[in-house]
């Protein structure tokens, strides 16, 4: 097998089911000890349930450990449970104590008492951290943050601390970022790996460290966290508990995940689907109970649309042909509604946004909405003059149009706004909700109007 | 100032605007110096353009460069243009290659003659790498690396690496992964500094290299950039050349601004809003020119509503309630559509999907879109009955709001799909788009049914 085009991308044309399949437990070891977990997991999707207890079963422990914290939480419980204590504990103790806070965390979900048996086989040490992990929240700092950093002493002079770091870098998630603290583990400084290999051997820590630190504390929000690194444009980031003492690290690589996960739920949120459930393994009676009470919720409040138009029905009965630009009318402010609500709320997640910007964009929109209403005014007045109506009823399409797209647009720009305001995502200013609300005003909008200019129905308004 | 206070978040409380007012340019020039470039940012909002001037002319080149660098392409090139030639030849020296490459494309654009003359005053060197860059396509690897890597030779010893590495290390990106190459400049292995560190001083750099080296070429998409990196917890990735050479390194945190961007680009598509501006910068007119062409394709589609509308008018004049109940039919066809098609996108973006999944996402949504489907019969049928209609209206109606869930959830999950087959981006299937798809299909659906259940205006079907 060519180093380079294995290295490239895809299993570098391993078969991984015919290799399970055909080979004994010896040869598998060997041949899937020489790949990357990665590659492995390409190939993944292929494999049947036993077949992969097989492969992690081969594997030497920290392949395994790679490999697991790679995989879902069902299916690495599931496969957890398939292997024997022992075997699980190899794997556990490779595994950094991040992933195995949730690993842990995890299995005692789905099989209480191989949890129990697998935690009286780790050392108390590896277990007592794996706890304090798992006791801060999986959506901040602390439960995004490994222990596994390099802490020196201000007093160590370079030699010293690179001769610390050869003794104690196994274990640490990344030996670039050192920290400097006090005897309290209170957080001094930091220094770069390259800063210690290119200063003199005799220099002091104390003296060459960078006592301008950011950090961030165990109970900051994961997206923060994503943000600061971001906008720093750091590979570390140091992690302090509430008494500034530093406990942990949070590498870019975490929030490489973070932000692709935060994205999701953005999506999610904005398609009306916040659905917290691995779409493509999820069973249709799942993904129908995690579906249904938006839609519940949207289709109740459309069958406003229906006390609207029965209201007036007796408009409708007196110019047929009205009934028939309904759709068209409220779909179009649906539409408008929701292109500008999700420039808003993709601005206000990028922070390019923020609360006070409100008027600013408030201002813009009637400038952009009057643009737009007007374009679709005439687009309507032009379509309908295809159809030799009465001019009174071009007049009411094209005012209606102008009324619905000016409101959607205020609407779709000012529902995120408030939501950030009450506290809520404002990624929930859905599409399909813009849409339902369209629907309602639209529909109203185009009642008033009709009745106004035609004169129709006037009884009932 | 507390530095753990300034090193949280925030400027540390700095009133930059007031600071730029009171301050004579030394004393700008000192406290701007003590500040972060990430800092100066935080209330680069507050500032007029006159006084972003004077900070970036106060700052020292080094900072001047990193702030200018997080800037958008046309703030960046207005403010090199107010800048004096030496000053932003000074600034443009401390860019990194690939920034300045974009750097001095924004400022051909926005000004030619400043451009001529500030490359005149450019060193031959840099300014040739920096046009190398400039020749390789903006979102693939090479318009996402840098040329600043660490490459030894697999002959040299720890000692020697070391030695060179204090040497050359200024300039470089990173130092923490080292390349081997052999003298074509071709990749044969990679180093960490870490395991260079604790390695003996006498080994042989080739005989403790990984030569199973993991990379891509110039011209591999930068979503596929930011997939390897994230699959595999890569900090940094080689880039070689067509003929295998290494030419570059793509880190960590560049694929963070990726995979942010990415996500903006999806969602604004998903939205009907791919507005490839700053939302927050732009004014009205852009604005509208941007978000028409997407609104007008929509609202033209949707004008096929009038004309189904009017062929079955007959239908609706003889049972004038069915017209008040079309926005909550076509309006849950659109709901369910979008939902289905958001959650299909975003697992076709993340590959949590591939195109062969197909007929897997197919049965599944049968079987969810049944589900929905009944529900919201039901619901629609238990609706209609507090109004005292006709058996045949509730049947009709019931029966309508089945086929249109189950239709749209179909065209929703399907739509992704055919879009990734045709090489379209499956973001592309906006909630918008596929509200307009279903008013349309809805209301062919909902005359169908009615016109086969009641009978009525039978003449025109």
């Amino acid at each position: 097998m060519d180093q380079k085009t294995a290295g490239q991308k895809g299993a570098g044309g391993v078969d991984l089911k015919a290799l399970v399949e055909r080979t004994d437990a010896a040869a598998l070891a060997e041949v899937v000890a020489e790949l990357r977990p990665q590659e492995l997991l390409e190939s993944w999707e292929d494999l049947s349930f036993e077949d992969r207890v097989l492969i992690v079963a081969a594997l030497p422990p920290d392949k395994a450990a790679e490999l697991v914290s790679n995989l879902g939480d069902d299916e690495q419980s599931a496969l957890l449970e398939a292997l024997h204590p022992p075997a699980v504990r190899a794997v556990l103790e490779e595994l950094d104590p991040d992933d195995l806070a949730d690993a842990l965390q995890a299995l005692e979900e789905h099989d209480a008492e191989q949890a129990e048996a697998v935690k009286a086989l780790l050392g108390p040490d590896v277990l007592a951290v794996a706890e304090a992990l798992a006791s801060y929240e999986e959506e901040e700092a602390g439960g995004l943050m490994t222990p596994e950093f390099v802490s020196l002493a201000a007093g160590m002079t370079v030699d010293q601390a690179l001769e610390f770091l050869r003794e104690a870098s196994p274990d640490a998630e990344t030996i670039y970022y050192l920290y400097v603290v006090d005897r309290d583990h209170r957080l001094l400084g930091v220094l770069s790996l390259r800063e210690l290999i290119v200063a003199s051997p005799s220099t002091r820590i104390g003296d060459i460290m960078d006592t301008n630190v950011v950090w961030v504390t165990t109970s900051t929000d994961q997206e923060e966290v994503a943000r600061v690194i971001a906008d720093y444009d750091f590979a570390v980031l140091p992690v302090v508990d509430e008494t500034e003492r530093l406990v942990g690290i949070v590498t870019v690589d975490d929030v490489l995940d973070v932000v692709e996960l935060e994205a999701t739920e953005d999506i999610h949120r904005l398609g009306a689907a916040p659905v917290d459930v691995d779409y493509a393994r999820a069973p249709p009676w799942l993904l129908f109970r995690k579906r249904m009470p938006w839609l519940l919720l949207l289709v109740v409040s459309m069958t406003l649309t229906f006390n609207v138009i029965s209201h007036f029905e007796g408009v409708l009965a007196e110019v047929v042909i009205l009934a028939a630009f309904i759709p068209l009318l409220i779909g179009t402010g649906g539409n408008v509604g929701a292109q500008i609500a999700t420039l808003v709320v993709r601005s206000l997640a990028t922070r390019d946004l923020e609360l006070r910007d409100y008027l600013g964009v408030l201002l813009k929109e009637i400038g952009t909405g009057l643009l737009l209403g007007l374009a679709f005014s005439v687009f309507i007045a032009g379509y309908v003059l295809l159809f030799q109506v009465e001019p009174r009823v071009v007049l009411a399409l094209g005012m209606t149009m102008l009324l619905i797209v000016m409101t959607a647009n205020l609407v779709g720009a000012s529902l995120p706004f408030l939501f950030r305001r009450l506290g809520i995502d404002p990624a929930l200013t859905s599409s399909p909700a813009i849409t339902t609300i369209m629907d309602v005003v639209g529909l109203l909008i185009y009642f008033r109007v009709v009745i106004w200019v035609l004169g129709a129905g006037s009884g009932q308004g």
